[in-house]
């Protein structure tokens, strides 16, 4: 049996974000790992997600393309390392499909390069949602934080929990 | 059950070994997951690896520490992201334990960031033994090739077959 990584936090290079959500784990799994319910969800509107590819397995590839209300358009191309069905999903962008270096690639716009895990418990009002987003080094967690990581995760995650109601 | 990522040869940004040895998968599996083992053969002769850490599991640390025959010491620390026993050890340098990234910390001296997938298989003289480097560029790729990547995984693999003979 696959059994999620245990994952420790390092407060100078982490971002957390953690919130009790009224859905079952099954339907936040469902969000996030359906291209047709992500799509939904994953960008606090204005912006829109306008493309998402899913090959759920380490080693498989994560797209999204993001629209700035502007109409730009954002592709982010990365690589899923756990699959734990209804527990724990960790992506990073420093790697593309097949665990293949994304190099300059793997960075976004503003230079970040990061690991997220999505860890969802069982909880008495529905789950227990944890995000834990990782930095290989402290001036990226920052400038993660200063662009808005706290309300950007807290704005999608309110999105999927409506798509997710829907289910 | 676990079932290694089927990988893709990207010829431009990519180097591939092969060669068929005349030992077990299993011995080439001790030798290359066992500290005490790896450390008698992961670097051609002068050099020596004076150090070696495995936490055999994805997001598990592989660390090796390489000195040169002038006494200087050369860190690596990268992260298991596939061990399926006997068949298939995939680790990277982009990211490091726990599946964060490296960030600089990722680049060797020459600034190489590689993933890394040794495969055996069972052969009638022993095993098939293929190593697939991958880079996030052709210019990677290309210097990894020119720091004599060919040479030095050759002599690097004769000298595991000579410890897996004594197994």
């Amino acid at each position: 049996m696959t059994v999620p990584f245990t994952l420790t936090l390092d407060p100078t290079r982490d971002l957390l974000f953690e919130r009790i959500v009224d859905v079952a784990p099954e339907l936040v799994w469902r969000a996030w790992t359906t291209p047709a319910l992500l799509m939904r969800w994953f960008t606090p509107v204005p912006w829109t997600t306008t493309a998402c590819d899913i090959d759920l397995r380490a080693g498989g590839k994560f797209r999204t393309v993001m629209r700035s209300p502007e109409g730009q358009e954002f592709e982010n191309v990365g690589c899923y390392l756990e699959a734990v069905p209804n527990e724990r999903l960790t992506w990073t962008s420093a790697l593309g499909p097949g665990f293949r270096p994304s190099g300059a690639a793997g960075a976004d716009a503003l230079g970040i390069v990061f690991t997220a895990a999505i860890t969802l418990a069982r909880h008495p009002e529905g789950t227990k949602y944890t995000a834990h987003a990782m930095h290989g080094d402290a001036a990226s967690r920052d400038r993660h934080e200063q662009m808005g990581f706290e309300d950007g995760w807290g704005k999608a995650l309110a999105q999927l929990v409506t798509v997710a109601k829907t289910l």
